[in-house]
């Protein structure tokens, strides 16, 4: 029998897989792949950034010394050396044995919401929010709220008055995916202690944290209420993201639960990634190579911020100035859409990503539609002047100036 | 306000998180890693084939050429000329844009639950099937129904009684872990027959295929249909299962709904290693490279044969002989159980894996209870000898006799 005398198959979608569609925004931006865009859309770190010859070193020894190890499968937690690694770097007291080592911290977004998360689960986040969250929890099928947020992250008053049946908050303090902020110290005060009184679990996800440029952010939510909170982080943005290792940090009570759901999602994250990422942080690796990064990125910062004070001047155009992390938040002028502005801007040869894009279930609020995202790390200080150039152009054109 | 000052978080947990518990097996068998225990139990593949010294090479050259690209974030989809090169080396007509790189096989069977099963969604399975396969379909929460099989897999009849509504049938036809049985010509046409005809969607597991010892095993049923089936391929137990790479052929249709799951999980699987893999295998390595481990394994099951026949003479235990993969299957007399033999086993320093635990939901059936999976990939010849003897004595003790 010919395959094409075969009736078809009549495959039946999960309910979950049915919303899943493909996002308007990333069919736009995979023009922004074709060489000569600049982009501020990515979240791309500067490859400049990524240590090529220690890792080539430490692949070399972690083959000639651990080779068999190294190749074999192994255990579901993580390399026992690099837990203790990581639990000894958090500034607060973490026993080895809550670090469990995840195939980025996008999966422990993926763990997260598989232990925490049944159909119709109420999650609260900021508004806006990492995008990646929402994807990773949306699986689940969650009902996702936003918690009315201002430039020092979530507001106290929405959280209690939303925080009633929630399964957690999802938080992202430093530098956040996609505005920049960073929650203040006064607010992590506030907002700790409601979510302890409210009985109210935080997931705290710390990508960005490493990368201040001036001064360290305060003391993650984590820190101050440990049995309340999962933590994440990443080696995405201090060593590379093409390995794909992050972590998380979780109370002794809900460990042996994400440990399962780990197993069942990959068995475990690539033991040789685990041991060469181990050899390359040994000593004092990273206090010599994060303040290389920090330096890098702020100057790009300091570009991209002069060059939105030269272009835009008259164009009623906003944005913020973030300390630290990969990403800066403008808003248009009342009014102008962002995802309108998008092809215009690409014509010219510029990419963003709009920002309505990271709101849960509120991306065609007027606000959400004035507002775009723009990355400082991936294009160069030159790049980013001839981009910001370029967009200065497609807005006046959109504003139908000359 | 310090910590113990707070009021514990309450925690509530999804409720396919709530029957996510330790298996009593996975408890037993934490003893059998302490140097010193001949261990039949685990699926390692043996390290002495883990081709070390290709890794050097490439993990060398992939850094030096195209370093930064190798540790920078990448397309969810995989890396494009490991695709091609999976299409191309697959027994039927498979466009690269088909194949998806996943994070081993593993996630390959999480993102094809995500996608294909609602809570109380039926999926048909062997019986007795993959553990992996279980442990990745329970979060979805579905009702997992075993399919009488016998020697040569499942039985048309049976599955034609249980077919109807079944999200999909999974199927591992090549040396299947745990029975190291192989689906027969017949009997795979039949079932390809079948499933067209019942309009029942197949997923296919094929982490073993490659390691036949006599003849390559017949053609995959998804040749045979490709629309109606999706595909599951590993580099682990050709390569090394330390570097985490698997892939899954989905039909065109379904390919959008598995890559944005796969998005949603962990972005993409680690660069590097795709990149790694890609160029070990260039060229014909594999031609080289695979024989060798089939010659080793071949030797193993051997040794393991001819243990059994020697030590297990009169003890009415029964086994199987596989044509290739890890895994020989064995019976205990009726009445006996293999969960209580385990104890006494690892007392007399051998470790196996009782058979009722790669039962769906029949794991407390006198027929599985007598069942145990022996691997004979990870222990040496020596060691097969030393650790089979050790086995027969613990049954020999356990029916009473000197």
């Amino acid at each position: 029998m010919k395959p094409n005398d075969l009736p078809a198959t009549p495959w039946v979608l999960a309910r979950r897989a049915q919303r899943m569609n493909p996002s308007v925004i990333r069919e736009i931006l995979k023009v922004t792949e074709r060489p000569g865009i600049i982009s501020f859309a990515g979240g791309l770190p500067s490859p400049s950034t990524f240590p090529v010859d220690e890792f080539a070193a430490a692949s070399a020894q972690v083959l000639a010394q651990d080779g068999p190890a190294a190749l074999q499968y192994a255990a579901s937690e993580g390399f026992a050396p690099l837990r203790e690694r990581i639990a000894a770097g958090l500034p607060w007291p973490v026993d080895p044995d809550q670090v469990l080592i995840t195939t980025g911290s996008q999966q422990g977004l993926d763990l997260v919401g598989k232990v925490l998360l049944d159909a119709g689960s109420r999650v609260l986040v900021e508004t806006p929010t990492y995008l990646g969250a929402l994807q990773a929890f949306a699986p689940m099928e969650p009902e996702v709220v936003g918690v009315a947020s201002d430039d020092a992250g979530v507001l106290p008053d929405d959280l209690e008055r939303q925080a009633a049946g929630a399964r957690f908050l999802y938080l992202l303090p430093n530098f956040q995916n996609p505005t920049g902020r960073t929650m203040t110290e006064a607010r992590r005060a506030q907002v700790s202690a409601a979510a302890a009184r409210l009985g109210l679990p935080i997931v705290e996800d710390n990508p960005y944290g490493d990368l201040w440029f001036d001064q360290a952010p305060p003391r993650p939510l984590t820190a101050r209420h440990p049995d309340g909170c999962i933590y994440l982080g990443s080696f995405s943005k201090v060593l590379a993201p093409g390995l794909r290792l992050g972590f998380l940090v979780a109370p002794p009570a809900l460990y042996p639960k994400l440990l399962q759901a780990k197993q069942a999602a990959d068995l475990h994250s690539p033991s040789f990634n685990q041991r060469m990422a181990h050899r390359v942080i040994a000593g004092d690796f990273l206090d010599r190579h994060v303040p290389r990064i920090r330096a890098l990125y702020r100057s790009q910062r300091d570009a991209m911020l002069a060059a939105l004070a030269r272009d835009m001047a008259g164009l009623g155009v906003e944005w913020n100035a973030p300390d630290g992390g990969m990403f800066l938040w403008a808003r248009l002028p009342r009014g102008m859409n962002a995802l309108d502005l998008l092809p215009q801007a690409v014509e010219r040869g510029v990419a963003f990503v709009p920002g309505a894009a990271f709101y849960a279930g509120a991306g065609d609020d007027p606000e959400a539609l004035r507002t775009l995202r723009l990355s400082f790390v991936t294009a160069t200080a030159a790049q980013i002047d001839t981009g910001i150039a370029a967009l200065a152009q497609a807005v006046r054109a959109a504003q139908g100036r000359p």
